[in-house]
């Protein structure tokens, strides 16, 4: 158990490493990659081993800024470094490789151990894997879900919390910036927690971001939120469920899955710590979105509405049409110019109608409406300007200009046409190439950048017309966004060859 | 793409780590813990990125000693550096989530890719995980046993080979030591190769080094063996099956799993690797061996054998005694001593008659013995000092003394006896309780530690008779091993108590 004096190490890693002289570690008989744990005077961490000779002197043990922030320690303070015993319910884990369904209290003891760190990555991904791999039942998604929500911080109102949340998928989704001020509108609490961009150029969060700030504590929140009935506000720094954010980070970004189980848990974990009693769930359906056919969507819905009656949160979930970009704008920029557009009663008729059915649904969950009458409601709220209104009170108390004009945000200075090659109808539109093409353009880092589609699947166009605009704030990037909407052809045409294979001329 | 010079930083980092400074990382919008590929003129290496201010100045790169002779470069050359693309074999695995078969063409690709360093830890788990939640077919096992050998070294003779291989577990299983001098000796070829201690306190090649040399080359072997019939060699220099050394070190032992098809195809793979022709195959059984129970072992041996008949490998599989140790002696030097006892018609009649019986399936196999009659040929080769004969040859060219007596052989220093507490019949000697105590007394690592058993289950004993004699280099050590001798009680004697537990007296 040596007891070893900080060093700080200028490097930034990710994973938590420990620099240590090889003679230091030779005396006290610690392996080389050996996985310790490190506990300062106020905290603990785990760490694996790197044995150097000249970066560390004897004695020392050379850590990042950031596992000395971890260790709430210093340079020059002592740490003790202990052998690391691999975590007992990783046995429960393992065990998932006969079929065994973990019990309440072996996810609990999991989902502790991987909050306090005690899992390597590895360990990690040997959890996640067993969800990828074997799946699980629906008692062990909600306990795992219930665990998951333990482990994080707690939002509690003393009120009927409502909600909204998009699969996502589908790039242009921005109807929750029209949604959240319509609800509010009608005096509903609607304080809506969103992730970054994931599997879109924009996140809810990203677009939100263009117009005032997203990034507050759970007790602003707890204080704004009540007063105003609506926010819109970042879940990364909420610590809302720790698990959810390491398992992403560390194993299933990296890996590029998403197992069933955990997606599921994820998202409602951080309803269960937002305390949301009403939920409407938007299950964008079809090629190219994340529920390709009717019946996994269906088969989805079932086992959220199930999962959501167990946690005691109302769901009602909704099959939308997601096989091409909701709206006419992608990428942060474009989509809130579009949503303030769409509050002022201009913007394209897809954004609004699927607002308003959502919206609807939580009307008539809250008995606001009868059924089949919420959509009306809903529409009546923009019509009036009442979701625009609250639309400005939400920007004021989150920040931002609350009197801000569509035409006033900026969007990328570098753009570029893309048009049609010949005449016809559009018989496709894809979101994977419109998503591809955003990406190279910048999105979702770089806010302005994007792309403005003046068709859409299902419309005519004449020669040379303008199917889609690209924008981007830099000049290399949009080339490269070019270059891929000309490769991808994310819009397909009646009649267009897509590609052409040759043997080579005849010899 | 940029082009970066080498800078040493000297660390011992298994993984691979490259240490760039933050500013070409901005530069070249590498982002912080990517995966890159780092390219030398000679080779090329894959590596995470780590960030740092000081450590790197911009337009280097810094990187282990390892990576750098792995990149067959050195200092303040230059090397390329490119974003690494997840390796299309990747998508094989991710496909076993739905039950896929894999084909033999993506087996192939997934071990080249794994073969060259393609992978992440994490997509090495993701195949290891998926061996192990979900399974291969026979099929599936072949071609991947294939696929692992013929990306290894190969050991060609032009005459047929015999080998034995055990699957381990059991504690004092040295029977190789006797079995390859008296195979040798009757003029069949038998050039084992044998890895170090995995889940026993001594492997073969560990023993083995006590006595001489295991270290040698293919060329050498290939060399040595036609001439003097046997040898005895360490597997892992040889490079048989690369795949195998990487998921051992990178995945299953610090996980702590063995895929059943894993075990299979890393056995095999060498097996093919080293031309194998005639294998008898030990598998010890009982509880506290790797098969506990009568039908788990016939299973493996019935899958043994038909990965054999497929991989053109005669194959006769043993199922033996295995709820206790070998023998007496446990540890490599006390076992090396043993196994010249044994040839010398001096040792335990257990490893006598077991090696006897293993010995004489392959003599029957090769011919030289009709069914049944095997064994006794086997014995005949020891009483007449034939297999000692040859034992010395053998030590002759592989290094070591040829007319070494056992008693020559050093064990510990540091010796305590451990006594029986009562009178009684041994019911059981516990093979997990012994391996535990030698691990603790120091092997594998110490060679002349280990435990002598001077009784063993089924004998009686009277109090104080000593039961069990401990030996290690380090006094602390010993006390160590002797604790865990009294409080694991690896002999359980008739009508002994093994435990109290009490509620406290009453208050």
């Amino acid at each position: 158990m040596p007891n070893l004096k900080i060093q700080k190490i200028d490097a930034n890693i990710e994973r938590s490493l420990a620099f240590v002289n090889a003679k230091t570690l030779d005396k006290f008989k610690i392996q080389h990659s050996a996985n310790v744990k490190i506990k300062s005077e106020n905290s603990e961490v785990m760490s694996e081993v790197i044995s150097t000779e000249t970066l560390v002197e004897p004695g020392f043990i050379g850590l990042s800024e950031e596992l000395i922030t971890k260790l709430l320690s210093k340079e020059n303070k002592k740490v003790n470094v202990f052998a690391r015993k691999r975590p007992h319910s990783l046995e429960y884990v393992k065990n998932k490789q006969t079929g065994k369904i973990w019990t309440e209290s072996q996810i609990r003891s999991i989902v502790s151990d991987i909050c306090v760190g005690q899992y390597t990555d590895l360990e990690l991904s040997m959890f996640t894997l067993a969800q990828y791999y074997k799946g699980l039942d629906m008692n062990e998604i909600q306990f795992l879900t219930q665990s998951m929500a333990e482990f994080g911080t707690t939002i509690d109102f003393d009120e009927p919390v409502y909600d909204k949340h998009s699969i996502g998928g589908i790039p242009g989704n921005k109807v929750s910036l029209i949604i959240v001020p319509t609800i509010a509108a009608a005096g509903l609490l609607i304080p809506k927690t969103s992730s970054r961009a994931i599997t879109s150029p924009s996140g809810t969060a990203d677009t939100m971001e263009v117009l005032c700030d997203v990034n507050f504590s759970s007790d602003e929140i707890l204080e704004i939120a009540p007063k105003v009935r609506g926010m819109l506000v970042w879940g990364g720094t909420l610590d809302l469920s720790p698990l959810d954010e390491i398992v992403i980070h560390k194993i299933e970004q990296p890996l590029g899955i998403d197992p069933h189980s955990q997606m599921l848990a994820s998202i409602f974990s951080k309803k269960v710590s937002t305390g949301v009693d009403h939920l409407v769930l938007d299950i964008p359906t079809g090629t190219g979105s994340k529920m390709p056919t009717r019946e996994e969507a269906i088969q989805y819905a079932q086992e959220s509405t199930e999962l959501g009656r167990r946690l005691g949160i109302h769901i009602e979930a909704a099959l939308s049409y997601g096989e091409q970009p909701l709206g006419k704008a992608v990428g942060p920029a474009l989509e809130a110019r579009e949503a303030l557009n769409v509050l002022l009663g201009k913007g394209p008729t897809s954004v609004l109608e699927k607002s308003n059915e959502l919206s609807g649904i939580l009307f008539e969950m809250a008995g606001l409406a009868t059924a089949g009458q919420g959509a009306s409601l809903a529409a009546d709220f923009i019509k009036k300007g009442k979701a625009k209104a609250k639309m400005e009170e939400i920007l004021g108390v989150q920040g931002g200009n609350p009197n801000i004009k569509p035409e006033e945000v900026e969007v990328g200075e570098y753009t570029v046409d893309v048009l049609a090659p010949k005449d016809g109808y559009i018989v496709r539109l894809s979101n994977v190439a419109v998503k591809k093409v955003a990406y190279a353009a910048g999105t979702p880092s770089h806010k302005k950048a994007g792309a403005y589609l003046h068709k859409k699947g299902g419309d005519f166009c004449k020669k040379d017309d303008k199917l889609m605009t690209i924008y981007s704030d830099s000049e290399g990037r949009l080339t490269e966004a070019l270059n891929l909407a000309t490769n991808l052809s994310p819009y397909v045409l009646e009649g267009m060859i897509l590609k052409r294979i040759s043997s080579g001329p005849k010899v």
